[in-house]
């Protein structure tokens, strides 16, 4: 119906009852859930750069398939999270050149093959088991344009490890830290950098771990400033909020 | 001082005073962190320019008192968080420049008068009661040099106040969304706007509200990307990691 | 029954046979629920009109089968949720009429074919994943009478989608709105309506989810009036509400 | 800025530019964060008649006073939750009409003095002390046009009190049950009718009552049909919902 | 007073002054509670013998005192737990013979002075915290016709103690034990008796005691058979039940 | 046979072939749970008659049919819990009069066959699901001694079933209550009878049930006095209870 | 006192006063404790040194008064904690001697003025605010005859502060690690050190700190190996355990 | 290799190859951890003497089996917990000599065959259930050189079987409980012993047990004096934590 509008709108430019720039102004303010949302909306995927997102867990493999299809014959890139090798397999078919992170869990078409990425991004990560999460971070990191470094196994426990990288620390813009079990990590990260911490907790642990609380309240209540969190296992959410603060410094 | 020891150590050696293999073994166990550490802390001091920040409660109006003079006395900035009336007189005693934020309940003494402040930073608040902890976040966001704009009393219940200020969404370079009861808002912001958003959820709320547990689930849980969350109330952490981002823009 | 043997024994007051006294001691020790209980339960099934509701989840599909047929074999008409394809098949064998929602994981067989059913119940779901529970409030709502009108897939991430559909929700009588991870979308829809709404939280979700404990949460303290919440995944309840808050307009 | 387009739009009219009608076509479709989503939002006031409410917790007497004076300034009808009898002195200053439920700890000045109000709505409550929700919700009700009929002190564990006025119960049209402790009486409630039933747990109880999470849960699993739940001690949305769905009946 | 409607009624059938079929529809419309249910709860009271009791908690001095003056001007005994002093002097004016136990809170006035009691029921607790739980089951048992044995401070880390007095624990028909922190006490003492336990957590205790959750969660998850719960700090609970089992040994 | 030791000890001294210092020495160090505690526990298990029990879960079909041989070979009753038809084939082949409810998943064999039983302990459940705690809670007052009566599916949102059954309830002598979702029964039955009520909460229902945590706190916090409670699903721990209750009234 | 007992009965044995029969009933009947429980129990006292400990929270003025009295009276050391000045003020009063640690908030009487102590417990805090447990601990050591070190304000956010120490951490062979918020700090420390670690959550925090739940969260949930946790702000039982575990390596 | 560097530099200094001021920038920059933390770590592993642990738990065989074979290669011994069956088919292939504890799930290989092991570690368990949790705690405490007596089955609701084992557990240096359900027994043994106890809570039990969260909050509320908590079902960490204390009375 709100075309009928457009269009009786046009009828007037055309009748010269309205000048263009007065019309050009009436679209501008057409009620936005037709044009103006939309619009924002639209801006949104320009600007981000960012591909649809298949949250694969609880689909099956031939829901995946075929919104993968939908997605990739419209020419955008894919990102599909929480994939199993099933899914793999059956996105390869519509698309051989999707590439898989065994590790991470995630199915990637790219738009551009050739994009370098843009450096700022550092994840570190706890212990081993905190590694698909962490992959999923970087993957999607990765599908927003940047080229996130990796410094993985790093706990607190073992705290040379992680200061004999400081430079790697230092250097980044925005880092992403990976933890499960106490979830200590992103505080001692946090008391040695002075860029954003984005702290994910994952559900690693067992016992009073109950599922990753302990994580992620060890995260929310850190006692280094400047760390943000997101939900457990939300390597996804940690990897796009990473890629929007890095793309500010760009 | 370390940086003394070690010079006269190397003059010693210099001299032939000191054999190379007991240098070695007095390097050794020199305190590393005389070496290192320190030097990290010292760069993070000088890099985030940040004021030393006193968390009043629990605290008495005598301890805030003198922790504030000896900051003032040592030329830094102040930045005093949950602070009641009483320490502001207390302070202001010390310091007659000591301004008070009676909603946000911060005592801020700055080191230039005339600090401008860098835009980009935009605080959403979803309720008059979320006030207090949103005025933390603005006070701690302007004494690390930026000027925050607000946007107060937008909850998801009246949609059209926040839409019609959707221009300052669009145009902040990080938004902090402060809400407490359900915490919806920020997601419905997440949903609009493509720059970082921290989320606050406050203990505003009663009941099933569990002293503003019901608003970190939900905001943890967010289905808009690009959320990150602090602990509830912690206004000064999200105005902390704000300033952290918005600076990388600069 | 109880009626005729209480009119026997007034039969025998009025003929003398039993001395008053005597019918007075039998009138206090008849099952009191005969006079009184059972016809309100009566009055209840006559005027809801709502079929035997089947829950066949931690059943096997021959007790399903075996309950179904004795309902059906009363005349009743058939409602049961949370129903396998397995479960659908066997009951196909008693009633080859019985339909199958596999999305809402429910099988009905309607009493009249031919049911137009009453319009004014709007269902809402926030995501794809919420679609089960939908429409499982469907179906109930179906089977009691009504027409609901869906309106799917409008999460609060992407308001626009809700809003451009902003007629349907003004012309409902009663909606209900179906939402998992953050459960924030009853309060949008809340606050853009003026007629009752039922917030059903969904299981979707993971990590700080908590099995649909944010959405409960979410839901309970909501900043909208006139919004009531049911249990998890329950949208049977939602549907039997919200007929007969439908029925109340009618 | 919307201002000088429907500025403009007008200059049009006057001019013979655009027709009335089309100009009325326009103004329709013309951005609803300014003409619509207010539209919206002002037949939403329209249609519930509803005052503004003051929720009064944490608000200091001085705060209560000042809102309610622009309120019955503006000429709307008053509603505070959750006030002292202070408050109260102080709003009765404003308005020595204001009328004060002690019980209910709510302020209210109605619009008009003889509203008979509409019947249909029934408030059955488990112990005396739950009666301050109760009244909480009764006062809401009233002040959006009902006469909301009470039925106090009919807890489950003396089942004679509520039987013997099922009359009252099967005369309703809708329900508000309010209960603390286990929360058990909306379950005995909703098996005896067949209207909505709007259940409102309370923090009344204590050790693993844990502030009416007890009775919470216990309503939000009511294996009653029919029962929808608000958050603890809700009275106000409780007694909320019941008008919208009284309505309904009108 | 029903059972004279219902004698005119059958006398009216009998003398052929109403028809069968009237007298019918009068019979169903009876309130039925009035011929069943108030006997039960009539004949409950009788047989119980048990005083009205007032929870005083968050009542008023002025309250408790009124309801006192009700209660035993209506010639029944009196118990009223978690009184305060000033309770209990208001209480005394009325009643002089009014008796306060300091530790359990309870203020009383027996129907019969010289009532012995029955034995049977032990009261065990663990630590000197315990005490107010425990006295006031204790009052409680004693008011409902009990002379209850005290075996006071017998915690699980002084083993010795309770051991020697084993004859106690033996001779005894139904034992109360009451137990905060790890509320281990109930299990150990249910390992050496053959009679029902009832098991009181309270909640005394800090840090992970939460108010008394852990002790209840010990006691539900009891090794010991033969123990039952009741909920924190209900020492009015436990009494009542002991008095009951008690009672079907006389 | 420490009895003989003990004998030969005074045989000792009354012959003086061992000082009475030394004498009292070795009695020091006597094992004293040899003396007294053993003792305790034989008396025990004579006095309650009670079978030992097998808690059938996580354990494997083989670890079942060993223990019940070493039971059998014993000559003592069989009562195994949980468990599954396999493990009833497995212990059938070593007693072919092993009895298997597979309502209750218990196995049984008893002492002796032609035991008639005590009446007195009725069992009452709330729904179909609830009937597998409600029949383990029966085979165990069963294995006791006792002749259990049953009344089920009498849950409250029918309220009708449960009070045409009112003789039964109160000619019981303690009553087990089991109830899952918001576990009201209990209050119900509470509220109608006066001898003591165990409750059982079952892990019956979904979402915010929590597994069965809705119904325990419901039953703990229940408004009906001389309830008391065991853990989730423990129908054996309720069964166990109402046999020792029910054997003073003997 | 039973020993005296027994040494008669061996008397009457062994002059032949008394049957052996009789005499070996007359043992079984010995309440056995005497013999063997209280000894052990003394054993303890004797080995540990341990003074009586008075818990002051939640108890008067005047009963921590009387209660050290009586310990006083007996030639005991004492420890109070939990005492607040006014406590320390009337136990000055008995004995002039007593010491008040106003930040561990413990009153102390030592049995010898001149007790050295023993080195080897090192005292860990992260923050100012948990101070008070970290004396309360140090205090307790102290009367179990250690002079413990301490090492404060050493959070994980600032790891230099704690590395700098790390000559006073391998020293150690118990170390107490206080830490409030995230409780991340004795992580940390235990992958530093080889000895056992004491991990105390302190309450301090705010929001999703929940009282010291997500601090004892992160310790149990340690990727440190060799630690172990007490109660949240539990200082007196990691002094007590701490000084059990030193007392074996003297 | 750093220590090479070093030298080379000091060296220089000392031939004069290099100015004092240029030695002095170069060693502020070299990364302190070579200098300090690996030897701390490499101190650590020297004297704690402990094998590489592999946490099987949510590994592959294949996994496994490879970090066995590096650890192996190496040359250090092994310990793998939540070790399945064929997990350590897998490794035997590797090291035929490998051990498999069956009941704690624990492969090891250990460095000599024939140490003997120091005693003083007492592992005591409540239920049969318990065992696999401390057979992992005695297969850890082997590993660090120690040879753990057992205890097992001596759960409170039988305390004779506890008390009649006094003698080992006063004879203990350090003793590990295990138990689950309500966690009580780690209080009573506790009470008995005067050396440190570590108490470590298993997920057995059912219903309101949580998971093992009522044994958790027992053991961490204990009344006991001296002891100290790991995580749920943590064998490995209390075996690890007993040695680390046993070793100090060595």
């Amino acid at each position: 119906m709100e075309i009928e509008k457009l269009k009786i709108l046009l009828e007037q430019v055309k009748g010269g009852e309205i000048a263009v720039d007065d019309a050009l102004q009436s679209l501008r303010i057409l009620p936005f859930e037709d044009l103006g949302f939309s619009k924002i909306d639209h801006h949104r995927q320009l600007r981000t750069g960012f591909p649809e997102v298949i949250f694969c867990q609880g689909k099956t493999v031939e829901q995946v398939k075929q919104i993968s299809e939908r997605i990739l014959a419209a020419g955008h890139p894919l990102l599909a999270t929480r994939a199993t090798p099933e899914m793999y397999k059956a996105v390869k078919e519509v698309q051989p050149a999707a590439r898989y992170n065994e590790l991470g869990r995630t199915i990637t078409v790219s738009r551009s093959e050739e994009d370098a990425g843009v450096s700022g991004i550092l994840i570190v990560s706890a212990g081993t088991s905190d590694l698909p999460v962490a992959e999923e971070a970087a993957e999607t990191a990765l599908m927003m344009g940047n080229q996130p470094e990796r410094l993985y196994d790093v706990g607190v426990a073992g705290l040379h490890r992680l200061i004999s990288n400081h430079e790697k620390l230092l250097n980044a813009r925005v880092i992403i830290v990976v933890a499960g079990m106490e979830g200590a990590l992103p505080s001692v990260v946090g008391g040695l950098v002075d860029c954003p911490v984005i702290a994910v907790p994952t559900s690693i642990g067992y016992g009073a771990s109950f599922g990753g609380l302990a994580a992620l309240l060890g995260m929310l209540n850190s006692c280094a400033s400047g760390v943000t969190v997101v939900n457990i296992d939300n390597g996804f959410g940690a990897g796009y909020s990473a890629a929007l603060i890095n793309r500010l410094s760009a």
